[in-house]
C-alpha cells in the first residue's frame, strides 16, 4: 500500500458506513405497504420487464446485465458545493435526497468466447443489488458458459457476484482476468493488516472473491495494456482504484470501451467532470483519467459503457465546450 | 374536410410512399443472413427483452409497451435545412440515413379500470411494428382484460392494433375514446371520397379500426376536455391531426401526460420545436401547440411520455433558453 492510500483509508471507513445506512433504508422501504391497493379487476402486476438488454457491436453480442441499483448520500461527491451538485441533480428531474445508482455488468459474446465483465455485488450491499446471475438466465444464457470473467477492479460491487453465500465460484469454468496491480494491492496481507478496523471488510470482500478461482488456479492477473482475446485488450484507466482499468472490445473495425468507474453519477460528472467520489483512491488521478478518456471518447465518438450509468449504460460521450453531456443508445432490437 | 386539410393530401400521398418503401427495405434487412456466424460454445442468444417497461405514478402502475419501430426518412422534417437535421441527428449520435422511430403504447391500471392509451400499428406498416399485443401479455396482462382504450388519434400507427387481421376486435371488453373531431374527420365518407387515390387507403385503415367497435356500441367520442376516468382528463393538442390529443393522469397529487405524437423525433425537434413533419394535417397549428405544451410542461416539471419518443418514452422536458432536451426516467425497478 502506497502512503498515498493508506492515508484514505479513514475517508472510506466513512464511505463503507454511509453505504451501509443506504441499505438498511432500502430494505426497509421495499419491505413497506403500498399505501393504495390495487381494486381493478386486473390486478397490478408490479413486477418490472427483466434486468437485460442486447446490443450488437459488429460480429459481438453484448448483454448489458443489470445487478441492481444502490441510493448513494450526494455528500460522497468532492471537489464542488453540495449546492451545485443538487442544481446538477436537479437539472435532470433527480430530486430525491439520495442519488439512485445502477449496477450494470456486461457479457460479450465474441462468437468463440463468453466474457463477463465484472459481477456485480452479490448479497454484500443490500437486498436491491445481486441479480447478475437472475438477468444472466433471463438473458438466455447460464453461469457455467462463462468462459472469462474480466474484473475492471476489486471493489464489493464489481468482483463479489463471483462467489456465493457458499464462497464458492458462480461461474465454475471461467478464468478471472485483472490487472496485476489491482490484484496486488487489495490481496495483500500486509495492506490489508494496515488497514482501520472499520475498512478491513474491503479487503476481506476481495480476498472472498478471488479465492475460489485462485484454488482452482483460475485467477490470472495480466500486465499492463494487452491484448487477452482476439478483439479485447485491456486499458488502463487507474486513479479510481490503484490497478482500475477498462476493457476495449473491436469487432469488424468497431470499438466499444467498457470503462468500469469512470462515471458514478452521469448528472454530476459529465458537466463537471472534476468531481470526484468518496471511493476513489487517488481523486486527483481519478479526474485527470475521467477527463482524459471523455476526450478521447468524444473525439472518437467511441461507443463506450461503464458500470454506474444508467443503466444498460451504452451509448456516447459528447463534447459541448468544456463540459460533456452522455447519449445514452436508444432502445430497440437486435439491427 | 377543411380546404386546409384537403390541400395538404397530395403531401400525405409522397409520405405513404416513403413509408412502403421504408417498410419493405427493413424487411429486407431483417432476414439477411448476418455476415459472421457465432463459433462459441455458447451461441450468440440474439433475442431481445421484452419490449415493456414499468413505472409507478402515484397510485397508477403505467407500463410503456413497445409495438417496434419504423425507420423514417429525414425529409420528412420540415420547417429547417436538411442540413440542420443532419447536424441534430449526428448531435445524438444518429448516424444511420433513416430515423429509427419507436412506436410506444401506454397500458395503465389506475386500480379500478385497465386503460390502454394507443394501440400500435397491427401490420399495416411492416414486420417491425405490431407487438403491442405480445408485450401486453410479457406484461402479465391479456387483451381482454383491457376496459378502456383511449385514441390520442386516428392514424393507423396508433389506432391499427385495435383490430386482427380478421378485422375483429383485439381488445373485446374495451370501449374506444378519443375526440369528437377526430372520429369525424377520419370516419366521413365524404372526406374519404375527396381524397387522392392515394391517400384514400389512410381513411380506409380508421375506418377497419372502428368498425367492431362500433357495431358493438363501444366506439364513444367524447367533446372537449373531460375528464374520462377518475384522474384521467382529455387534454386538447391540436395541429397534427384535426382532433389530436392527450391524456393526463394525475394520482396522489402526481400528473403525467400521455401526449401523442407532440414529438416524432426527440433529437430534431426538443432542439428545434418549429420542425414539423410531413404527416402533420396543420403544420402551423402542430408548431404551435408543441411549443405550448413544451413551455407548460418544462414550467411545471411535468412527466411526460409520447408515442415516438424512445421506447420507453417517459421523462421530462429540460428548457435550455429557447430550446429544450429530453430526459428520460433512469431504468430501475418499481419503487
Amino acid at each position: 500500500m502506497t502512503p498515498r492510500h493508506s492515508a484514505l483509508l479513514p475517508r472510506l471507513a466513512r464511505t463503507r458506513r454511509l453505504l451501509r445506512g443506504a441499505a438498511l433504508c432500502l430494505a426497509a422501504a421495499i419491505a413497506a405497504p403500498l399505501a393504495v391497493p390495487a381494486h381493478a379487476e386486473a390486478p397490478q402486476v408490479k413486477t418490472q420487464v427483466p434486468g437485460f438488454y442486447r446490443y450488437q457491436h459488429g460480429a459481438f453480442e453484448v448483454t448489458a446485465l443489470y445487478d441492481g441499483f444502490i441510493d448513494l448520500d450526494p455528500t460522497l461527491l468532492k471537489n464542488t458545493s453540495q449546492a451545485e451538485i443538487q442544481r446538477l441533480l436537479a437539472r435532470e428531474f433527480l430530486a430525491a435526497p439520495k442519488m439512485q445508482t445502477a449496477v450494470n455488468a456486461y457479457l460479450v459474446n465474441t462468437g468463440s468466447k463468453l466474457v463477463l465483465v465484472d459481477a456485480g455485488a452479490a448479497k454484500l450491499f443490500g437486498p436491491t443489488l445481486g441479480f447478475i446471475v437472475d438477468n444472466l438466465r433471463a438473458a438466455g444464457y447460464t453461469p457455467a458458459q462463462v468462459d472469462v470473467v474480466l474484473l475492471t477492479h476489486l471493489h464489493g460491487d464489481h468482483a463479489n457476484g463471483l462467489v456465493g453465500p457458499d464462497g464458492k465460484a458462480v461461474f465454475p469454468n471461467a478464468e478471472v482476468r485483472l490487472a496485476q496491480e489491482e490484484s496486488d494491492f487489495w490481496l495483500s496481507q500486509a495492506n490489508a493488516d494496515k488497514a482501520p478496523e472499520d475498512f478491513k471488510p474491503f479487503f476481506k470482500m476481495a480476498r472472498d472473491a478471488a479465492a475460489p478461482y485462485q484454488a482452482a488456479g483460475k485467477w490470472k492477473p495480466f500486465a499492463g495494456e494487452t491484448e487477452l482475446l482476439p478483439g479485447v485488450r485491456a486499458v488502463a484507466a487507474r486513479g479510481h482504484t490503484p490497478g482500475h482499468g477498462g476493457y476495449l472490445f473491436t469487432s469488424n473495425g468497431e470499438k466499444l470501451l467498457i470503462w468500469g468507474d469512470l462515471v458514478h453519477n452521469a448528472a454530476v460528472q459529465f458537466a463537471r467532470p472534476t468531481v470526484a467520489i468518496e471511493f476513489d483512491t487517488d481523486k486527483t488521478q481519478a479526474v485527470r483519467t475521467r477527463q482524459k478518456i471523455f476526450a478521447y471518447a468524444a473525439k472518437e465518438k467511441l461507443l463506450v459503457a461503464g458500470m454506474h450509468l444508467p443503466f444498460p449504460g451504452i451509448g456516447h460521450v459528447r463534447q459541448d465546450g468544456k463540459r460533456y453531456s452522455w447519449v445514452a443508445v436508444e432502445f430497440g432490437p437486435l439491427r
